[in-house]
């Protein structure tokens, strides 16, 4: 990886350069080698999500692993583990690798309780035993609570690092409440509102409590219908109801109502775009990935890939029985396979455009499953349209390869191909959502396999129809 | 469109009654209606955006867009401001046509400041100079100003309304503007710090504001360090930075470094869903779409997706062209026709996941130009070993159809296309940003029809090659 920042290059040249002057030494101590200072001043200057970029640069050059647990241990503490917490799980998977348990304690100790979660989860068991026997009891239950969350859940991005108000407290003690709350809290912005229960009765904005009457009750001016959701709801629906609401953070309760956790909206965010990036990579029919695609392990990437495309082979072999049931007008006039590849490609390309404007439009909520029928109506118009275009275009060289028989044919069959081919893309995520199955499902290859067969078949259909009525 | 929600669909049809029953009646006023009561009350229990909702749903109606109208009348205006605000422009324009001007003024003035400048763009020449005319000084150019910057750029999504610090301020100072901010700013709990020049020479947040001593000064708190973007950032850049620094919000400054409005966490989510759809779209060779696919005209979605279909129609001849040139040997023996779709099918499905990860990496900052030969390196490893597996699915159907001979041909034929196919798909995004295009541009249809003819081509080559040292 090469880093985007000329300054970030030039730090992690120099980080190297430190690491190999104190190894080389055999100084006692980072601290001692020669430009330890500068570098650490530096370092000061750029922000964590920066560092880490550092971090993985560092990480994915051969043997250089070492000079990264370096660059973490010439930061703070609290800061080390903020920039533990930006890098991708791979990458904090192999540093936590190299790092003493005494150190890594040190870290998980000053990470977010969610970070440190995600971090927890990716250790092996005996790691995570070892750890947990080493810390203390209330710290070992909250972090063992996190960790049990599934993967994918709101229980999984949700910290619990939030200010809650007691029922009763005023508006000056709620003050005092996030003043003292402030260095710990993942947002000091929105505060929630708990009975002696642990319930979530209500919520309010730091912004209202600051021009509220100091000595009144928070009861009385909360926000009493709180938009929350449940621990065990899905990590994109999370992101949708923040997006929605424009909110800053959205609480989670438990089955009970009682107050679990917040997801911020930056972790909102990511959720987003991961989740862009899984409906981008099921478009074309490529499994969920846990990493970038730069990261990911190689035998990963291929069995995320491979499922599908061997299954289209077999849906392909329907192509294949079209062709051979119409193998006689084939010979017959071999000049009609010329425009084979251009008809079904036409009408898979026209299909996975049907498909994809209908499974990002159910993605974003702009399309449910009730607008099948204005969606239909729609579709019908455009992709006629569009099929006549296409077939306008085709036509001429119809005539020119085979003359007006095979014009026709050729130009019939690509409003058709195309009509079909869309409808089909347009109708095939409903039915899969309509059957409770992700209509991401619908994919580019999986259209355009499906399209190839019905286009092999309407196109010979078409061609022995006019074919055998004209002189072959 | 029908609503997700029963509770909002039963809302919207007794808004539909109220509407009815004021027509007929003839009623002074709404207010005068009976039932009037009782739904107002039920619109204060919804949140904004689920109004917005139910205004969609009656604009989309026939000949209930008078209601639509009807229900922002029984809100207040600060609430109906913020109602508006939430609709698809297409909606916007929709209702506020049907606004009188002394209504619609009133409106603007209650929304957003970035907000007012994106309706304002909506209208035409007349309605805008109307308007401006009844405005008043400041607040006309305050408006001019923010609708002057183009769309699709940090200036077009940024609002006005955030808390300026004069430099020199003490901490209780600055509290005390916060205080009277409060009502009218997006967001108070990032503070930016101006220089008498209006340059913006820092920043803090209000949690930072909160535990410092009341008597400080704010300069010599605040983070001098500032991360910021110029007005003429691409939207997309501003949503990434956003993003990669979990900020709630990113102040813009213009080209001589005065504050100029800030963007907010909410606008950069909108912003980061928004392109991650047209990602989506240009994916599949559909130009960008103002609106969702749901109410964009029919006009403009043929227009946006017949351009690359029908340029692709003559891509598509190069496949034809091949098929011309091997005439002779699909003459010879037409079996060979019934694994064409299979294996163009298959090289284009491959070829099409390779393109989509490289695409994807680049827009997510995972996979720079950089990082080409590694991603090569690894391509060719993982397309190697799917173009392997989908040759030993193919083979048995070889041996079937055609014997020893026609298996090695579709074998080793399905390898190469894989092969081929997959590094085409993976270096045409480079390529193209290399040459600074859009790397998106490398959409599934156009690989694969790439894909087809050179499938074409590859296949006729090696069953040429087989097939003549063998007796047909």
């Amino acid at each position: 990886m090469a880093l985007y920042d000329p300054t970030l290059e030039a730090l992690k040249d120099d980080l190297l350069r430190l690491h190999a002057a104190a190894a080389q030494d055999q100084a006692p101590s980072l601290a001692d080698t020669p430009g330890h200072d500068s570098v650490v001043e530096r370092m000061g200057e750029i922000r964590s999500p920066d560092i880490g970029e550092i971090l993985e640069a560092l990480i994915e050059e051969d043997s250089a692993l070492e000079a990264a647990v370096d660059t973490l241990a010439l930061l703070e503490n609290d800061r080390a583990a903020n920039v533990l917490g930006y890098l991708p799980s791979g990458s904090q998977l192999t540093i936590v690798g190299a790092l003493a348990d005494t150190q890594l304690l040190k870290l998980l100790e000053e990470m977010g309780s969610d970070e440190r979660a995600d971090l927890f989860n990716l250790l092996d068991e005996d790691r995570r035993e070892t750890l947990l026997r080493r810390m203390a009891h209330k710290e070992r239950e909250e972090l063992k609570r996190l960790a049990s969350y599934e993967e994918g859940y709101a229980g999984a991005i949700m910290t619990s690092d939030y200010v809650a108000i007691d029922s009763g407290m005023t508006v000056s003690q709620a003050l005092m409440r996030v003043r003292q709350t402030a260095p710990d809290a993942e947002t000091v912005y929105q505060l929630y509102v708990l009975a002696k229960s642990g319930e979530l009765i209500g919520t309010m904005s730091l912004r209202m409590l600051m021009v509220s009457r100091p000595g009144a009750v928070v009861d009385d001016i909360m926000i009493r219908d709180v938009i929350h959701t449940r621990v065990d709801e899905l990590q994109e629906e999370v992101a949708r109801i923040v997006a929605r609401y424009d909110l800053i953070a959205l609480p989670v309760t438990d089955s009970d109502g009682r107050m679990v956790g917040i997801v911020t909206h930056d972790d909102a965010m990511d959720v987003a775009e991961f989740e862009a990036t899984e409906d981008i990579h099921k478009g074309m029919s490529i499994g969920q990935l846990e990493d970038g695609v730069r990261r990911v392990p190689l035998w990963t990437l291929y069995r995320k890939r491979v499922m599908w495309l061997v299954l289209l082979v077999f849906a392909n072999l329907f192509s294949g029985a079209g062709i051979a049931y119409f193998e006689d007008i084939i010979a017959a006039k071999v000049a009609l396979v010329f425009f084979l590849p251009l008809l079904i490609g036409s009408g898979g390309n026209a299909g996975a455009q049907a498909a994809t404007l209908m499974v990002r439009g159910m993605a974003t909520g702009d399309v449910g499953v009730k607008d099948w029928g204005k969606m239909l109506g729609r579709e019908l118009l455009v992709a006629g349209s569009l099929g006549l275009t296409m077939a306008l275009a085709v036509a001429p060289i119809g005539v020119m390869r085979g003359g007006t028989a095979v014009a026709t044919v050729v130009a019939t069959s690509m409003i058709t191909i195309v009509l079909f081919g869309s409808l089909l893309g347009m109708c095939l995520p409903f039915v899969l959502e309509r059957f409770k199955l992700d209509p991401a499902t619908a994919s580019a290859p999986l259209v355009t396999t499906l399209i190839d067969a019905s286009g092999v078949v309407i196109y010979f259909s078409i061609a022995t129809a006019v074919l055998s009525s004209v002189s072959l």
